[in-house]
């Protein structure tokens, strides 16, 4: 939540499919992707959480350094009212952008947009002004079932139509997706949180997650008071939000300043939620579908 | 000039008698400052050259992170025209802090202001946009001669005046500063200036700096043309400025991402002016006085 040498702005960019979509844009966000070895041209969807400076102060040196890198192609931008004012209004110093950009303001309590390919749902938390966590979820089709297709007496070349998920119809026949297609496979899912206080709704949203990124605002038990009063998390909250949701992995993330030694508090966090983990800069995760 | 790991944005923070005055705040300023085991808080002024996001990106940050560190004196910002309105505009994302922000405008091509012991001098470039260098002068009375204060016959209580540069009236006698006091001793001066192309500008107000902070965009001698078109400088224009204005000691900064390994084309300019060096992350320097 504070800048400090050896460890930014909390910030995850998520890849998928030659798409790159950025959930907040602390101050450094820029030079932490460089730092990572990775580009800032693909990303075509930057998510805000809410509009404190620590999750949006890096966004006009992101969008120059974009501009730099050759981007045409028009990015989105999501998050709670008053998107456009606030991004209008830091573009002061990075007016000219070789691509558009597409501003979509959050409403409802939830709401769920599919695009490049995985479908995103952003969920309102309960901190101190409007604030957003954001659910990815890429979905994977069933096993397409060769014998089954054999026997249809269908032609090949129409059982890419029906892997699609569209019907077929053949000589008088109509044939389903789910004559060839299996049960639908666990696809992937990452969810991310900050900040906020714990909610019935974040642990909805997180619920079987492979990785649910949360707030660890805490590690002192006895800074539960300041957490409540100011609208975060201590790491027990956010094991507990992981334990409930049934999530695989939890990185406690967003420490605060006073926060010296994030490792001193895994123990007793790991004794609610076992595989609880300390983000830290540049941290990454490869998630794969599972082996059939 | 673009923020890369190991090499961020050209800032300048000089600290002189407990005030502390930060020239251009690009985005990563603030962890700048904290790495290199300062404080924010005694900034009293912030200067811009001009109000390119690389320039400027990190005032939002900044000016948090000072309200963090309780301070509540007001803070002064210099700048050419338009200063009150980009950082009004900033500053949706750091509405609301707890000391003051006092405006001043530049409008002269040289301006000068007296504050906080030191003179500061903004001086006219020749960028694409409005852009200001700026020295920073600390004047150092005479030596004050006690023999010649012996032989006055002005009582002692009255030498603290005459060394403070007022005329006493004693007895029918007037006395004056002179009478007792050396003089003037060189003082101190140090000379910021990026982004411009050379002119006879930088050299006046740059004369007889005991250090001289200059944009060197490029070492590569083919890149004059750059240089040129975009109103840049080479390292070897910057070290003519240097020679031509008689200061003691150059530091390139405000290197284009082109400029990989600067210190490559560091013999060259040195072929020009003998004292250059490299700017570098957290590079600093005590200036004292000379002995007498």
């Amino acid at each position: 939540m504070m800048p400090l040498p050896g460890r930014w702005l909390t910030s995850a960019l998520m890849r998928y499919n030659g798409s790159s979509l950025l959930i907040d844009c602390g101050e450094g966000t820029q030079i932490a992707i460089k730092e990572a070895g990775l580009s800032v041209n693909p990303i075509d969807t930057i998510c805000f959480t809410h509009y404190h400076a620590d999750h949006i102060s890096g966004l006009p040196g992101l969008l120059l350094d974009m501009a730099n890198s050759d981007r045409t192609e028009p990015v989105t931008m999501i998050g709670p009212r008053g998107l456009k004012r606030v991004v209008s209004a830091l573009r002061v110093i990075a007016p000219e952008l070789p691509y558009e950009i597409e501003y979509r303001e959050l409403e409802e309590r939830t709401q769920a947009i599919d695009m490049h390919g995985y479908s995103l749902h952003a969920f309102k938390v309960n901190h101190n002004v409007t604030c957003y966590g954001y659910s990815l979820s890429i979905k994977r089709a069933g096993k397409f079932d060769l014998k089954a297709a054999e026997g249809l007496g269908l032609p090949v070349r129409y059982w890419g139509m029906l892997q699609k998920g569209k019907t077929v119809e053949y000589e008088g026949s109509t044939f389903t997706p789910d004559m060839v297609m299996g049960e639908e496979r666990k696809g992937l899912k990452v969810t991310y949180c900050t900040d906020s206080r714990p909610t019935r709704g974040i642990v909805e949203a997180a619920e079987a997650s492979d990785l649910f990124i949360c707030e660890g605002m805490y590690g002192d038990p006895e800074k539960a008071d300041d957490a409540k009063r100011k609208k975060h998390m201590t790491f027990y909250e956010a094991a507990k939000l992981a334990r409930d949701a049934g999530v695989k992995e939890l990185w406690l993330t967003h420490y605060s300043p006073s926060l010296v030694a994030p490792k001193r508090y895994l123990k007793a966090a790991r004794g609610i939620f076992p595989k609880t983990y300390c983000g830290k800069d540049g941290r990454r995760v490869e998630l794969l579908f599972e082996e059939d």
